[in-house]
């Protein structure tokens, strides 16, 4: 018996050459899958962005140094929840460490073999690491290319989260499939700054280390860096995308590059929204559009300000069309504008225009702020650029799970 | 009958050369002090921070320009609650001055009389002048030196507020008593960067409005502007210091500037932890003093990074020893540091050392985090400057109150 999770998506594309595991290894949880694996079948150009906390985690710092080593490539990852082997010393450190090395030596890789290393749940505890080695054993018999396992994977990174965040797409490039598959995690200490707490992509394709580097790093920041939930970056953030080339179709000609890019921020933006809909104790998805902005950076900034605002996500959460907290919000960013020039929506429904409030109905705002997904658009009026971020509205439930999560 | 507060302190020194006056004008509720005066027996040098919200009220727009048209003077200060005059275009501006131009009439002032408007409550709607009109003459006959005036006074600025924020000292000089005398509100949308939402501070002192200006900004740099609740600054913070002379004591000399320095920012300091532990929904008030920066700014910023996140305050709501979340904050906190050089401790308990956590006695955490004052120290190991902030805990009573506020 293992807890279960809701899954968003129920059938999904697999790329070819991975092989996936999620056993329960008592960490923290009993009866809960814990501990995870996937092994490529031979070693894969890997992109990874990290967390900019500067109490990085262990598994972070370790990983950092393994694909600086490698040059962009990595066999595999290593996995697991309930013990984010962060702030935890040297003895972290050595325990990540083993945590590959149980690994390499269980699949019968030399022990040089790349291979990353990921942690979340509590920080500042040490890994129980005789629980962690006995577990890399079971998931030898447990690996393989299947749903279920790539399941029980994504199964096994969960904490606060209350269901899964996958997303795959797939197209065509010269005849030949290619695939990629994502999983994330996270629910609370969320304001990813390079990534999110947790997320791994696999696909198919076939491309250099530097040019996956590019395309993770372009999707990532209009995707997971477009997350929040508390504001909270955590120490241990982590996206990796590893492609095995199995699919056989090659990416390196700029319209494919391109195709390429396109499916890996529809499958980004796809997770990043299931994230913040399972923001812990959320109720809503908040989409948080600013316009007219004069760069990515600025409508971003202004955005997450909004989408940050403790007074914003319980004015969402108590249905109550508050637009202030918005104006107040956006006046706080640090972005330039003119009062005058800004517009500010509710859905469709415009609140505040050419420097003034506009008398609205109050029973069409909340019949807008009845619904689970919410729009709050704002137009600064000052230049040509967007953003878009997600968040959730801020619950009881919020301070319920946080008032108690490590005792 | 109205409303009435709770008061922190009972009784309090009274500065010569003022009257007070608070009654109902029934702005948003029935049979509660929501609109107020000070009037100076003569202009007063009068110092003055301001939000530096890009959303500034109208009241706070007005107040900026009669200062900075008088050079430092003021005769008196016109407040209300239940609407925060922002956002409210170029009639909320006319109706701010229509505040001052009704007080001036009323108190026989002549129409140029410099008077400082302030606003708080809701943002976006505009305020009832016929009821602002109607209160205003009710002002005249209530104005009295009396503490039970100040008292209304200061009734009619709170809004989410428990209770009254109050502080006084008084010393000698020259064998002169100098008082100073402090009211405040602020209970969310509170993470001041300039003053908190409003505070009043009155003082008969004697002393040029260059040297006023000089000894409030720097008393506020180190208390109003080290509160936070909920990190989100609002549009009409304002605090204005006015110095009817009246003592007759001068402070133009630098012993005397320094003393009544010493005096304000004890003041100041009072009033900023009273806000703090009267934040919405607050059961504690939370102390977080960051040591062994490069400088007071870094220090601060580190302080407020702990302070605001909501992990932490959720930590310390739910008695949880989960350091762990504080060094994820001060990760995030932008501020230089090696993570070997940093300590924390709750209290007097030393929980993360050498980049390593020790072990602690969890009973004598539960103990401290059972208090309701929670100090918790940090000591970033890089330099010689330090910072203290006060925030408070943050409960399910906050998502109450602002799910809610408005309707």
């Amino acid at each position: 018996m293992t807890t279960t999770f809701p899954s968003s998506e129920t059938s999904f594309v697999i790329p070819a050459g991975f092989r996936w595991a999620g056993i329960p290894a008592g960490i923290k949880y009993k009866d809960r899958r814990d501990f995870g694996i996937c092994i490529a079948d031979k070693r894969c150009a890997t992109a990874a962005v990290f967390t900019q906390n500067q109490f990085a985690a262990a598994p972070v710092q370790l990983s950092r140094q393994v694909l600086e080593r490698s040059v962009g490539f990595a066999q595999g990852i290593v996995v697991n929840s309930g013990c984010a082997n962060a702030a935890t010393g040297k003895e972290g450190l050595q325990n990540a460490r083993g945590m590959a090395a149980f690994a390499a030596a269980a699949f019968g890789l030399d022990s040089t073999t790349p291979l990353l290393v990921c942690s979340t749940g509590t920080i500042g505890t040490q890994l129980p690491m005789p629980a962690i080695h006995a577990a890399v054993d079971k998931t030898v018999a447990a690996a393989s290319a299947s749903a279920t396992a790539f399941m029980d994977f994504a199964t096994s990174i969960l904490t606060t989260d209350t269901c899964h965040k996958i997303a795959s797409t797939s197209f065509q490039l010269d005849g030949q499939e290619v695939r990629i598959l994502a999983c994330a995690k996270g629910s609370g200490m969320m304001q990813p700054k390079m990534a999110t707490m947790l997320a791994f992509l696999f696909t198919d394709a076939q491309m250099d280390p530097i040019a996956l580097q590019e395309c993770l790093s372009h999707a990532n920041e209009r995707s997971l860096n477009c997350v929040t939930v508390d504001g909270d970056t955590s120490t241990n953030d982590t996206a990796i995308l590893m492609a095995s080339g199995s699919s056989g179709a090659d990416t390196s000609r700029s319209h494919a590059r391109e195709m390429f890019s396109e499916a890996l921020l529809q499958v980004l933006q796809s997770v990043s929204k299931q994230l913040a809909r399972d923001g812990e104790g959320a109720s809503k998805l908040i989409e948080v559009e600013v316009r007219g902005a004069h760069d990515f950076i600025s409508a971003r900034s202004c955005a997450l300000a909004v989408a940050n605002s403790p007074l914003v996500k319980t004015a969402v959460y108590g249905r109550d069309a508050n637009w202030g907290r918005i104006a107040m919000a956006i006046g706080n960013a640090n972005v330039p504008f003119q009062v005058d020039n800004v517009t500010i929506s509710l859905g469709d429904l415009v609140l505040f225009q050419a420097g003034a409030p506009l008398p609205f109905d109050e029973a069409e705002a909340l019949a807008i702020l009845t619904e689970d997904f919410v729009r709050i658009n704002v137009e600064l009026g000052t230049g040509a650029e967007g953003a878009t971020v997600w968040t959730c509205d801020l619950t009881e439930r919020y301070i319920e799970i946080n008032g108690s999560y490590r005792t």
